[in-house]
């Protein structure tokens, strides 16, 4: 069986757990810690990261950008990367923002600082990094609206790895209670569209020890 | 004519400049100051990096990722994402990896505190900054080092984007004479290889106002 190395709350995990869902490819989940930087998994991905798929070939796949390049090339059938040259830039031009800019601008500041921070034992989060986040968050709900209101979904008419890759990062910092849907009801339109969604499912029951998510976080009409 | 926006010692310019002269693709260079936020940039490229693209058709094209696949699939005669699944999955794991580790470890720790911050009028370099920069390139040129040695090229048997992007980053690196080549002898032997490559000229030609590159910069003997 195909094996996803993950972490529940890895935004960059629960991006490939959604695309393989879609596109209908059974896989196991196994927990790992990369923090422990346990030998065996730096030798499947020296840069200790999750994910890391492993197919049942052999194939070992590291790092959530490669995974999905991959997915899309072997199992073309679900697309989920645009058709044409400039439905794909458009898709990779919004994968690769919530990747970079989304990723340090407020992933960085809020999930980092409140949960991997911590499980690793790197103390408390600093409060300048958390007040940046949640004035970063806004701008970004906006420009999430903003195309959800101009478009069918996020890159275009069609559904894609970048709807993907921003409802699998918002559903991480939905589950520590640090999205702010009142004040962004497109954004939120267009979550609950992808929330209702069957590949979201797995996503909505997770569950962490010693962390309990918001009532809202697995309800579909939130 | 094709237009590429970029800054000189820009890694990811660089990147895209080389992919583009190694596919014989004639562009026009245009310097982009991205900190002044120039609002007809924002227009093509709301994230405010360099490079971005603008094909002869009008098609925009933001982020060298974004590009250098773009690249791959409107002129594939010169492949350089690789041919098989296995190849491509390696090609793309080591561009992700200078993509994100190497940039975090080594290049916001040195280009960024050295050039960028300046230039940006952002203050001088922190020292525990360059200290961890320091320490930690020479963990990556040994990673270098080692592929070099068991691979004819960084992914495998092909010259491929692995190649592009690791040298094009360590070219941005030693402009400011931060590679200390003498301790890192495969590493220098893979880079003079890449360094004697036609596309490579104009990388070498590149002037900064106000700063000089060490002699050895443009030097293929170095």
């Amino acid at each position: 069986m195909r094996l996803l190395y993950h972490l529940p709350l890895s935004p960059y995990s629960r991006k490939v757990r959604l695309v393989l869902a879609e596109k209908r490819l059974p896989f196991e989940l196994r927990v790992e810690k990369v923090w422990q930087r346990r030998p065996e998994y730096l030798e499947l991905n020296p840069a200790a990261t999750v994910p890391t798929m492993v197919e049942d070939n052999g194939l070992v796949i590291p790092d959530s950008g490669v995974i999905c390049e991959y997915l899309d090339e072997a199992y073309p059938d679900t697309n989920l990367l645009g058709r044409t040259i400039g439905e794909r830039v458009e898709v990779r031009r919004l994968v690769n923002w919530f990747g970079s800019k989304f990723a340090t601008e407020v992933m960085r500041n809020l999930l980092w600082e409140k949960t991997m921070k911590q499980m690793q034992g790197l103390g408390a989060p600093e409060a300048g990094a958390l007040r940046a986040g949640y004035a970063n968050i806004k701008h970004h709900l906006t420009y999430i609206g903003w195309l959800a209101e101009h478009r069918k979904w996020l890159a275009g008419a069609n559904l894609s790895l970048a709807d993907f890759t921003a409802a699998a990062f918002l559903s991480s910092l939905d589950f520590i209670g640090d999205v702010d849907w009142a004040a962004a009801p497109s954004a939120k339109d267009w979550y609950a569209r992808m929330k209702s969604r069957p590949s979201f499912r797995a996503i909505l029951a997770d569950r962490v020890t010693g962390m309990a998510p918001p009532p809202h976080y697995s309800d579909l009409d939130f």
